[in-house]
């Protein structure tokens, strides 16, 4: 390849998201690939100092805009330093969320709308995934195995709300983009799901 | 007054904004205001971890476009937290420096254009100040006073070429939004520059 690739995966808490996207990068390197494995918030010294702020438990004042913003800034750092540079040497760059998990959370999670989209275009420029891989739960089996079954009926209630809007909002952008998004049935087995994967892509880039 | 006033400082290096900004504000609490000073990037407990961030003299490899979302998000938490509510209670809210700051030194400075005052909508969220003071200096002037005349004529030439550009980003803000920027010529002595500015005040606000 004279360019690289850049495939995302998405997908809610106990989607097996992080598992899968491990078990892909194995196989694209058994066939030879130069893959690159990376996460956000994360994947620079920037970005991971970034990230250490957004996940500091004592910032409990945080503004939601303000964790917008930051998580914009972490991924215009890893895409500018990170990304870009490794799928313009020929690499296929693998990412545990990107772009579409902060439309999700902070776009529909928090509210704060279509400015979410607004704000990661500075931040990405024009640096977007050739697919994504989207790990598609229902919200009762991603409960289940995010092990959340409480007694509190009242944020037993709440996690389920929460879990359904997740996988609702991801629902929303790949039908809004199904060039870009493959959907995967995540309810199978991790053997399964990574078969999916694997037949998906090899589908999508038969010349690969 | 039932609702207060938000009005910020800008100016170039040498500009005396600093110095400026604590008369006026000596100024405004002798006549009785409830006053409240700040700064930027700063202000606030979140907005200052953001600040050590962007100063971090090991940050050596940071992208533009993630220095200006930092700033963006350092300031949305200052205007949520700080300036929102202390304007909203009555008070009069003294910043030295804000989101001209950004369009000057990011926008104009870096060269990222329209997409500094883009982003920073989202992080003002209509917060903008009711009246700007520009310090306006000369960009030989302005060298003269921070110190910075060398004997590299290089170095010494692209100092003037940036004092230059600052000068002229801000009278081109203030050109395009006469009703919010007070120009104060700052060539003067202290205390010339300071009646100038409360002169200025008491011509704008005859009711206060």
């Amino acid at each position: 390849m004279s360019k690289g690739l850049f495939i995302t995966f998405e997908g809610g808490d106990g989607s097996g998201k992080s598992t899968q996207y491990r078990l892909f990068a194995e196989y694209l390197r058994n066939r030879g690939f130069d893959v690159v494995t990376t996460r956000e918030p994360g994947g620079t010294r920037i970005s991971e100092k970034i990230r250490d702020l957004l996940l500091d438990p004592e910032c409990t004042e945080m503004d939601d805009m303000t964790e917008a913003l930051l998580f914009a800034a972490s991924r215009a750092q890893h895409v500018e330093e990170l990304i870009k540079p490794s799928v313009e040497a020929g690499k296929i760059v693998l990412c545990d969320r990107f772009v579409d998990s902060s439309i999700v959370y902070q776009g529909f999670g928090r509210g704060l709308g279509d400015c979410v989209s607004a704000i990661n275009e500075h931040a990405v420029r024009g640096m977007y995934p050739d697919v994504t891989f989207l790990l598609d739960i229902s919200p009762e089996e991603g409960r289940k195995r995010n092990g959340k079954t409480g007694k509190n009926d009242r944020l037993e209630k709440q996690s389920m709300e929460y879990h359904a809007m997740v996988a609702e909002g991801y629902r929303k952008l790949a039908a809004a983009e199904p060039d870009r998004f493959i959907v995967i049935d995540a309810s199978g087995s991790i053997q399964k799901v990574a078969s999916d994967i694997t037949d998906a892509f090899e589908k999508r880039y038969p010349e690969l």
